[in-house]
């Protein structure tokens, strides 16, 4: 495959990756917000370095040479009673402990515009990258992203947007505590 | 006591709580960095509403009318191997499932002025005030914090300075994981 298909062939399965967790937790009542975190290991700059292993290998795969998704989650608020655990920081979680050098070389996936503190743990990270399936049910960080230098790529993907806004619809005061809004 | 007196007392144990919680974490040989969430519901324009349940009552007290301790932890990324679990990250976590309006009238003490991810945690959750040890060994996000509007007081407390101080020194490489530097 040529650079631009690998890109979109991982961009395909990274984004496909996210929905699945986000269709999970939907079905156990949750939010349906998720994400994953891919290490596309295939930069010139970073050619021979190795890639790094993943912490349990549940979604680990190569689509070319080194990428892998690292790690892959959902909001948990409902399931764990978790006001931190948005979509993004859980897969940053089940990512586990990684290396500075390891994250620069990773797109950050998920189903809906990223908010503040999630913006913000890409910024900490310096996670180079950000495709997002929809931005029309919430707009986060992504001015704040562009303006840092990240690539911010947003797809408007219509089942990312039709979950999430069916859930929105069934449960606004759960959907307006995640966001930190007044119901 | 008066409403600033309240406030000077309210401050020091918030910040001694967050202190407490950082030197835990040294013990343990982690990264010594604590923060404490603490609601102050002594405003007039909240007196008519009853103070929140704290999920655990570890460090429950009151000062003056409603004010309370709902969450504080430390860093826990040695401890748990967690990439997202910084102080106030964990704090906030400590303290659970809360409605909006509780974090519009909480401050959030930590030990050490926050990084991106903490800051964005902040602003999603409309936190007013951040109370910080200090920032002479890091300085994160706090003129983001100042624009939009949050209350951001830098005490400079030599106790929390001298004790990041030693850990930066005795692991570097811990340090620079946890604010995404390259070693
Ligand atoms: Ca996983
Ligand atoms: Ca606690
Ligand atoms: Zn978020
Ligand atoms: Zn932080």
């Amino acid at each position: 495959m040529s650079p631009s298909d690998t890109r979109t062939a991982l961009d395909r399965l990274g984004l496909a990756t996210a929905l699945a967790k986000a269709r999970k937790s939907y079905a156990e009542g949750g939010i349906p917000i998720g994400a994953a975190l891919v290490f596309h290991g295939n930069d010139s700059s970073s050619a021979s370095q190795p890639p790094p292993q993943g912490n349990e290998g549940v979604a680990a795969l190569s689509l070319s040479s080194g990428a892998a998704v690292l790690g892959s989650a959902h909001n948990a608020r409902i399931q764990k009673c978790s006001p931190t655990l948005h979509a993004e920081i859980a897969a940053l979680e089940d990512a586990g402990r990684l290396g500075a050098g390891v994250y620069r070389r990773c797109t950050m996936y998920t189903t809906l515009s990223p908010c503040s503190m999630c913006t913000g743990a890409i910024l900490l990270y310096r996670i180079p990258r950000i495709v997002i399936g929809e931005n029309t049910n919430f707009v986060g960080g992504e001015d704040l992203l562009r303006s840092a230098g990240v690539e911010v790529v947003v797809l408007q993907d219509g089942e990312c947007r039709e979950l999430m806004a069916r859930f929105i619809k069934e449960k606004p005061e759960e959907w307006n505590e995640d966001i930190g809004e007044i119901s």
